[in-house]
């Protein structure tokens, strides 16, 4: 019995291949099979079905059908490089999310060997070699791979059982594999080789280096061509590159993974505290502060003990005898809080909130610039309500979300998390909870997909996905419902019948943590913050050394702003060079001129213009937009 | 050669003794003389002067003379003890800031044994024996110390050269002591015996539990009662009793000596984050953000390393084959930010705040509430400044301290530190950073205490200390000038000459921590906040039920304070009293007749009472007084 995509039934024998199923549903479907997707696994066409299982058909018009376009695209790498270089060994070459890779040795490669290698790589695509799976016995297999110690060594492990043994062939390039695959070379239609790096065999530093090389694959040239030309803008906005350029932060190696915050970051972050701080509070949020250095039997009595310590994702040791940690969350010790009181149900909602610093042993390999670090602070929040309070406080908080999200210009997409194999709690708790979210979400209408066995061990939770200005999109908050901690730290409430009750614990966070946020809307915004938000608003150009003394008093009116003035002996011309490349939004540019009518040339950084502004009508059209939050410099919008 | 406290010399022959110096001072003088302090070490009246020296002679009317008043009274106690108590075991009995303990040994006693030891003590007083300095020799000592291990343990170490040896007899009793002594038991007006708690031989756990009886004494019944009621009222102030009652912080068993702020304490934190976040911005300085976790490379090279890790004073470890730490001290991570830009002579000042998370390991016997905490968040300040531009750096900042505990009502009193044992860097630098220090506090015309040797091992520094409103002294704010740090880390900027030098740094704290600045206020204080800091400013309280809703209206308006409505169903008395309980400054009450008329009754901390005030009217005037920093709520002064 195989389950279909829409949730219908097919009877079929043990046996049958994946592309007969796609024929007993349909002749087309059945020509059009490239692969199936066997309970989420991509399998090729061929692949009998053993079992009852879910089965969906990947046809091109599939979105797994890239994967296996780009796995075939690796073997097209790999036969271009045997070609030139008849010695390489090959290991092993998967699909990622942006393209493949394949890991080589015996070979010396470098970025400039790349183009030689693309040549050969497109001559093969256009020969359209047909890829064929083809069988053969282990013992031919093993002799075949004799001088390659990777695929020996898959053959002894992954391969073990496998005999007859499975390849792929095109032209004279055969490679131990799977699949699927699609039919031949010609169907890749853009293929890009992209850089190399260093790897290891099964990604274990003890053994041998590997070289690594990129590259990505599509149906077609042009959808190649619009994501090197997306890739090409991502690396520009690259938030680690605009970080250096801007002076935002950086990320020494005596704290790897734990950002410095240098004054034009921190500028950034203050503002968003002080806006996250304002959701807060009228959110009924109470702001608490919790220590980031405990003893280990906090998390040994909340359950995060065996969850992050016993994997090595805590930062934990033992010093005077007693072991310490680095909290990893904030849970624990909010509860601690809400115990140190006795709580009446009158009381519930009590509802903290705190900018936590966590620390999590991330492996070094893991780490990127803000987006994934060891060090970072969560604008976390827990409400501890009754069960009759959680869908309104569900609700009020994905309705300050959105509103804050909007501020940013960013889209919100939503998922729903679902109970994964480490949970801690029952089954119906979980589904009581599972349920809370799914009917605040369609509450409000929201869309959202399910993401099954996705949920932290604690609880089931709605996953807050932004969408950025380039179309990607990046996990940043959560909302999450947690029955299982109240009961085992045993905090309570006294309910109307005088009986103590488990109060219902909710996790969130708004912008997830100001790190990752950061991250993101710097390469959002290209580092074009809104006024608002970016370190320096508002500076002021003086077109001589004469002008500079009116330059200080017309930056003293506008105080409250972030101001500066360009005190550097430059040309005017260099000195607004340099306010756009420091992405300011807006420059005040005075000469003599302005000097003697008291007055501002404004010129902003989308490049308008307006001579002759009164100063009040400039500070007082700032501090509103500022006060607003407006995406944009908008005083001379439509100018 | 001995040097007076005038700075002039006097030249005495080898064996002279404290007194003779005091007689060739001048009569009067000679015949006053209890003891002398030489080179600040109290010793006995007959000790003689062996080699050149400071000396200072003590009597009734110096300083000192109380610490030899207590330490004759810490003999008092023992002659009690040993009267009741034959077979006790004596240990040490020194005189402290406060009293005096002693450490006994063999009896087992409790707190309601002390009233019986107390009126033996006051019959040995009354019957004023004189205390004479006897002396034995080492093998008659050792004889008769044979069943008291600690005295003889004192004699085969700290008086193992002694021969003969010095003991103190007052009647019946004489114990093995150096003094200096008051010439009988009667000189004690004022004796008492205040608490007991346990103590370990030479202080190591590892040694014998000692039970340690603490005391004090004055010279007269007066002062000590004065003494007496300052205790008591300082007992009910302890921040740790009104952090439980005004439900402020816990520091629970799984994070000793780090305070969890709970909500109301958290507002105070805020506001305090808030008002030193202004003082900050107007002096110039920019503020950073530095993590807490950090490999140990960082202080190998700042030198914090071998002055807080091998102490066990850092919480240091090793994991993954890496050595981590928690950031003892903020100035490596600020450095680190300084370093990451080249630095030219017109960027100084460069000056960077971090409200610093640090961590230092404390034993767990010294923590102390807030004022003593492994965790705190220091409101760090390092200056980066040109030679030339120490003395107005110094001078903006102490003139910042002033404006700043003005506005707690505390006095600030200053005291130099010179440098230490552990010092690092040379003599000359010492000197030239001492000199900037001493020059600020006189160009301010402000009094300060020199503290030989006392700075930490980086540079002299000026020490802040607050006197409270029960005129005890706190330790809060720093302002240190460092040579050090910036040549050992190769810091730099480029000077006018083009060349590269070395900048001044300035380490600053304001508050010191946020953590110790509030347990000073909350005990200052007493709770009662000013209106500005406090957790709840204003607290609506309806006479009935049916005010509630009136009681909710009169609260909206004042929503920018942080006011609260009873809304518990008690009398107005309770409701009174709870409110005063809870130091709220303002309670609104209303009933019947006020929500007719649209009017308020006030009612204020101090008890001060108006009734048909007009809302706005109060609303503005709180908001002024808030925004001034008013110590006490003024709506009703003068009513």
């Amino acid at each position: 019995m195989v389950t279909l995509p829409d949730g219908s039934e097919l009877d079929v024998a043990r046996g049958t291949t994946v592309e007969e199923v796609a024929y007993r549903i349909g002749e087309g479907l059945g020509r059009d099979t490239v692969a199936g997707l066997v309970d989420n696994e991509l399998v090729a066409a061929e692949t009998p079905i053993l079992e009852d299982c879910a089965i969906e058909i990947v046809t091109e018009r599939s979105d797994s059908y890239l994967d296996v376009l780009r796995h075939s695209a690796a073997h097209v790498f790999a036969q271009a490089l045997q070609r030139l270089h008849p010695e390489v060994k090959l290991a092993i070459g998967p699909a990622t999310d942006d393209g493949f890779y394949y890991d080589v040795a015996g070979v010396d490669l470098h970025e400039d060997d790349l183009d030689e290698i693309q040549a050969e790589a497109e001559a093969i695509i256009d020969a359209d070699y047909d890829i064929e799976r083809v069988e053969c016995d282990r013992g031919e297999a093993l002799e075949y791979y004799a001088d390659n110690p990777f695929k020996y060594d898959i053959l002894e492990t992954e391969a073990a059982g496998d005999d007859p043994v499975r390849f792929y062939q095109q032209g004279e390039f055969r490679d131990l594999c799977a699949g699927p695959h699609v039919s031949s070379t010609g169907r890749i239609g853009g293929f890009e080789l992209l850089n190399i790096s260093a790897a290891y065999w099964r990604g274990d530093e003890a053994n041998e280096t590997l070289t690594r090389v990129y590259g990505t694959a599509f149906g077609s040239e042009r959808e190649l061509e619009e994501y090197l030309e997306m890739r090409a803008e991502a690396e520009s906005r690259d938030h680690r590159k605009l970080a250096r350029e801007l002076d935002l932060f950086s990320i020494p190696s005596h704290s790897p993974g734990c950002a410095h915050y240098h004054p034009n970051g921190m500028a950034i972050r203050r503002e968003l505290e002080t806006y996250v701080r304002e959701v807060n509070d009228e959110l009924g949020y109470e702001e608490v502060r919790t220590p980031e250095l405990n003893k280990a039997d906090l998390w040994k009595r909340s359950g995060h003990y065996e969850n992050f310590r016993e994997n090595g994702e805590m930062f934990a040791w033992t010093q005077d005898d007693t072991e310490y940690g680095l909290k990893p969350m904030n849970c624990a010790n909010h509860s601690h809080i809400y115990d140190t009181s006795m709580r009446s149900y009158r009381d519930l909602p009590i509802r903290f909130s705190e900018f936590g610093n966590v620390y999590r042993n991330e492996q070094s390999g893991e780490l990127s610039g803000l987006l994934r670090l060891r060090g970072l602070t969560q604008d976390d929040g827990h409400a501890y309500v009754r069960p009759d309070q959680i869908h309104e406080e569900i609700l009020n908080i994905l309705h300050a979300i959105e509103d804050i999200y909007d501020h940013f210009g960013l889209e919100v997409l939503y998922k729903l998390e679902t109970r994964g194999e480490n949970a801690i709690g029952g089954e119906e708790l979980w589904q009581q909870a599972t349920d809370a979210l799914r009917d605040a979400l369609g509450a409000k209408n929201l869309d959202f997909d399910v993401e099954a066995g996705e949920a932290a061990f604690y609880g089931p939770k709605i996953g807050i996905d932004a969408r950025d200005a380039l179309g990607r999109e990046w996990t940043i908050g959560t909302v999450q419902v947690d029955f299982n901690i109240p009961r085992r730290l045993e905090l309570t409430y006294v309910g109307e019948d005088n009986e103590e009750h488990y109060p219902v614990m909710i996790h969130r966070a708004l912008l997830g943590s100001f790190e990752r946020f950061m991250g993101v809307i710097i390469e959002h915004f290209d580092g074009k913050f809104p006024t608002w938000l970016a370190p320096e608003q508002i500076r002021v150009l003086p077109i001589s050394d004469d002008n500079l003394g009116y330059a200080h008093e017309v930056a003293a009116e506008l105080g409250d702003a972030r101001v500066e003035v360009e005190a550097r002996s430059w040309t005017i011309g260099k000195k607004i060079q340099t306010a756009h490349e420091d992405r300011v939004p807006y420059m005040l540019i005075v000469g003599d001129d302005e000097e003697e009518a008291g007055t501002i040339s404004v010129r902003d950084r989308a490049e308008r213009e307006a001579n002759n502004v009164e100063r009040d009508d400039f500070r007082e059209h700032v501090e509103r937009e500022i006060e607003q939050k407006h995406l944009e410099p908008t005083f001379l919008a439509g100018r």
